[in-house]
């Protein structure tokens, strides 16, 4: 501990209380690693407000005494975004107390709820006033609305709803200077000079703590059709969803799996069978919605899909007769990581490119890995109609136990130099972190970094906002 | 002219020759004063470059020399954010001859414009392929994708499809140090740190010059149904618009418009008359449209107007019989400024509370400001939907010929009062420019202005981007 974090600590304490200022370290211990347990970091404090009033204070102490601090939610991040450095040279801000959804208009169709909202609570909280928030992925049950704010975050249902940008109406902010900014009137135009909401999103609170954000909600599902389809390729997979995408706005979950994916979680994951009874090389998982009690969603998607049937873009296609069988369909998506970490080691990377140029660069990216990597399995997963695909890079049967650290750098260096040449993003959904500063640095077309740094000085010009994450 | 702009001038001629600087006062004098003849400013030359390449030498020539640029696109600003300063300190950048539309893809439902493309050209491109941009304002005839960008445009069909914020993919800018911020990839998941798109989106040209925008893309519109209604009060429309919402999907176009307002027209506009025979205080004039050849959206939006009728909502309505019905109904709305100006003096406040607040915010600021200024006549028009209405406020018929500079600035100061009470913004949809920066610093919410100065310090630090405008 330093002495400045000592000052600190000892002067929240005295205007906290322990409920604030928790310094015993089984109870920080939870919370210093990121969950996937690759990255251990070190801090002498937990701080934990429970309102924004409390945040300008700390941040206030947080300048006076120049010590860093390093917010977090849910601790779900999969780029180590929200793990403190490991030296102990900064302090932690659990958010996760700031738990409250300040309210809920069905009338102007918004939530406001704090940064520390669990995405669940927030799920539950729309349904009960028959709207919904449509924005869902694995961490549901632990990740944060500041988290999801901070990473931009994605997840099954971007091809409709988009990101957690395109969900944001406005967000409260503690800046570095200590000064609120508050966007949560929910004004729908609002040209006020340059947008820190906008700005704020995706900084993963490197240039100020999200506090509160105002969120777009929709009316809840009525109904839900769930189908499993057998695609010849990548390329057919996208066919079939612009086929649907031309003839129905209902389409919102596309996800596509390979055969390999799929025969994983067959062998590692119980109580899983395959829908279709046939050969497939490439499936696609499909969800269709209404909020249209009187819509007959499954007899619209059966019709579709024999219709695309007809004309060759897909092999095979089974609904979901019942609930139950709809969750089975998609437990066989969800576990595909899972599924991949019981066979052995395994490299992921979360990129993007362009949608139509996804389908060649999935076969090609992954022709080119198993090529100079000889024994290893490259596949690709996920959000076809999103341009985001998470590649996965399996060590073959008999690599060596420390394939992960012996040959990880060298492979993702190849996909991520694949994704850069084509155009894409080598950080589609889960933000830069820690774990990515250093391909980010070495891929990064010219000027960006200066840009994201200058910016970064502008705000932050003591470096107390989150030092270490996302600007290499 | 400054020394230094005569170097700028004078280099800048032997590199790109006259196609690129002109200096004659004929050619520069259309484009010096905003178009509605508030703002004069002056300048010794306009450059005009055709490439991305030319804007990059163009800038660093402006660095080199320490020269401000001015960036134009088709002057049609509300605010004259675009019209140079008076005292000759900087250069026009005017963005017109970068008018390539570079690619149109139906199957990405995306175009991408350079800044110089006037928005009716774009519709056209759009339409050629069977698909649609779907903004529009008044101006379309002249405004550019530049400076819809720049000035994060609205218009009358925000209410589906939002500002140009949610209508751009990535854009294309060069930055004050000349780099080249490439965004036109048109990824759907990037989360490679803070998002340079939507910092430039709004900025005015103060930070970087937009060079070329990937815009996102609708189905042409197979069909329009316009309808015209007569309702008791605003909160009347806007629950005749939240009746039409819960029941479709189709309503693109909402428009409040007051009886005064009509009036005025009726007296002042050639070939328009009432669409309604009866009297009603306020008015609605309604677009729902389809994509779909099938769809018989007139069908649909009657019965849907007949529901409403019945339930009291609503007073009276009439749909357009044909498509020219549908333009005099729109003509009517587009007319109401012109028929003001014919009338008299006439203030204009382009303004947005939260919708739900609206309803009563117009008929209480209305009430309040014809209170105070005994003679004014105040009304609210526009996009309801939206929460953004222009507040205009007219002479009394005995006003002095110098009402607008002797009254004005006491109505205007008002007016924001007003709005910055409801928690609204004294800039919805028409930015800040120079004429809104007295009143942006006097009623900016705490440390909003320090940190717009410190994002353009980063940005901008030699001070040679669009000068004067924006920050205060």
């Amino acid at each position: 501990m330093t002495e400045a974090e000592a000052r600190l600590i000892d002067e929240a304490g005295r205007k906290f209380g322990p409920k604030v200022v928790i310094t015993d370290p089984s109870e920080i211990e939870p919370w210093v690693s990121d969950w996937r347990g690759r990255v251990h970091g070190v801090t002498p404090a937990m701080l934990a407000p429970a309102s924004t009033g409390e945040v300008v204070e700390i941040i206030r102490l947080a300048s006076e005494h120049r010590v860093p601090l390093v917010p977090q939610g849910g601790n779900t991040g999969m780029a180590a975004g929200a793990t403190p450095p490991g030296d102990g040279s900064a302090i932690l801000l659990s958010m996760r107390r700031m738990n409250r959804v300040r309210s809920i208009s069905v009338e102007n169709r918004l939530a406001v709820a704090e940064a520390g909202v669990i995405l669940t609570t927030l799920h539950d909280a729309a349904h009960q006033n028959g709207m919904r928030f449509p924005l869902t992925l694995g961490a549901r049950g632990s990740c944060t609305i500041g988290g999801l704010t901070s990473t931009n975050a994605g997840g099954t249902q971007v091809l409709k709803f988009g990101t957690m940008r395109s969900l944001i109406a406005g967000l409260e902010a503690v800046l570095a200077d200590g000064s609120v900014h508050n966007g949560l009137s929910g004004l729908k135009k609002d040209n006020r000079g340059y947008s820190l909401d906008q700005l704020l999103i995706g900084a993963e609170g490197t240039l100020g703590v999200v506090t509160a954000v105002a969120l777009r909600l929709v009316p809840a599902i009525a109904a839900r059709a769930v189908a499993w389809t057998g695609v010849d390729s990548p390329a057919k997979a996208l066919e079939l969803l612009r086929f649907l995408d031309a003839r129905t706005a209902s389409i919102e979950g596309f996800e596509l799996v390979p055969q390999d994916s799929l025969d994983l979680v067959l062998k590692h994951i119980p109580n899983t069978r395959a829908p279709l009874s046939g050969e497939h090389k490439w499936h696609a998982l499909i969800e269709a919605t209404t909020a249209d009690p009187e819509a007959n969603i499954a007899a619209e998607l059966e019709t579709l899909l024999a219709a695309a049937m007809q004309q060759g873009i897909m092999g095979d296609a089974v609904l979901a007769a019942n609930e139950a069988q709809a969750e089975a369909f998609w437990k066989l998506r969800d576990s595909i990581s899972e599924a991949e970490r019981a066979e052995g080691q395994t490299l992921a990377h979360d990129i993007s490119v362009a949608v139509a140029d996804m389908p060649e660069f999935i076969l090609e990216a992954a022709a080119a890995v198993e090529a100079a990597f000889p024994g290893v399995v490259a596949s690709g997963f996920g959000h076809l109609g999103d341009g985001n695909i998470h590649f996965h890079v399996r060590a073959g049967r008999h690599a060596a136990p420390d394939w992960y650290e012996a040959e990880g750098e060298k492979i993702t260096r190849m996909v991520d130099d694949l994704v850069t040449a084509a155009g894409g993003s080598i950080s589609a959904e889960h933000g830069i972190g820690q774990l990515k500063r250093a391909e980010f640095a070495r891929l990064a077309p010219p000027g960006r970094i200066e840009a994201l740094r200058a910016i970064k000085q502008a705000l932050d010009p003591l470096g107390i906002m989150n030092p270490g994450k996302l600007i290499p």
